[in-house]
């Protein structure tokens, strides 16, 4: 499909990862955090209710899986699919761009 | 900066990319659409009120830039600027998740 027609399934993808929290949600976890207060202490400002949405929802896309540890007490980690780990080019891409083009928080004040 | 770290530059691009009908508006822009009705067709169920805001948005972001031919009557075009077509990496990198991880439309009913 020609990149200038409209494309339903990119127009899916670039909403998914720009939906409130998603973008940072995934770059934590490609960046290895996998237990719920981890990916949380990696997202400032993020509330547990909104990170359990957040979740849910990519669990539901297939983009993480959620894994209870038989521990005591169990343990839940989160961790990419092979579908979520893929997203990694895009996510790079997205963080190339702001550090070239856009300002350093103090500059932006 | 270590991808680990949360990174605000990288949380701004990542959710003005994902806000609704901001990837497609730049999709089609990439793809050379110039004129508001070029972009509007190339991206089915916006309206005029949200092109316009999301035109205004992305020009106040330094992604585009508008301008006015002196013809009879006025025309009025939308480029992108370096900062904006500096964004085909991001775009591209979507798309081609996008076409080999989603379904087809067709199969996701």
């Amino acid at each position: 499909m020609a990149r200038s027609e409209f494309c339903p399934r990119y127009h899916h993808a670039v909403e998914l990862l720009g939906r409130r929290w998603n973008g940072a949600i995934l770059r934590a976890m490609l960046a290895g955090r996998a237990r719920y207060a981890e990916i949380r202490g990696a997202v400032p400002g993020l509330s547990d209710t909104l990170l359990s949405q957040r979740l849910d929802e990519l669990e539901r896309e297939g983009i993480i899986e959620r894994r209870v540890l038989p521990e005591s007490p169990v343990r839940v980690e989160y961790h990419l699919t092979e579908k979520g780990a893929a997203l990694e080019l895009a996510v790079g891409a997205i963080s190339d761009w702001a550090e070239e083009w856009l300002p350093l928080p103090a500059d932006a004040a």
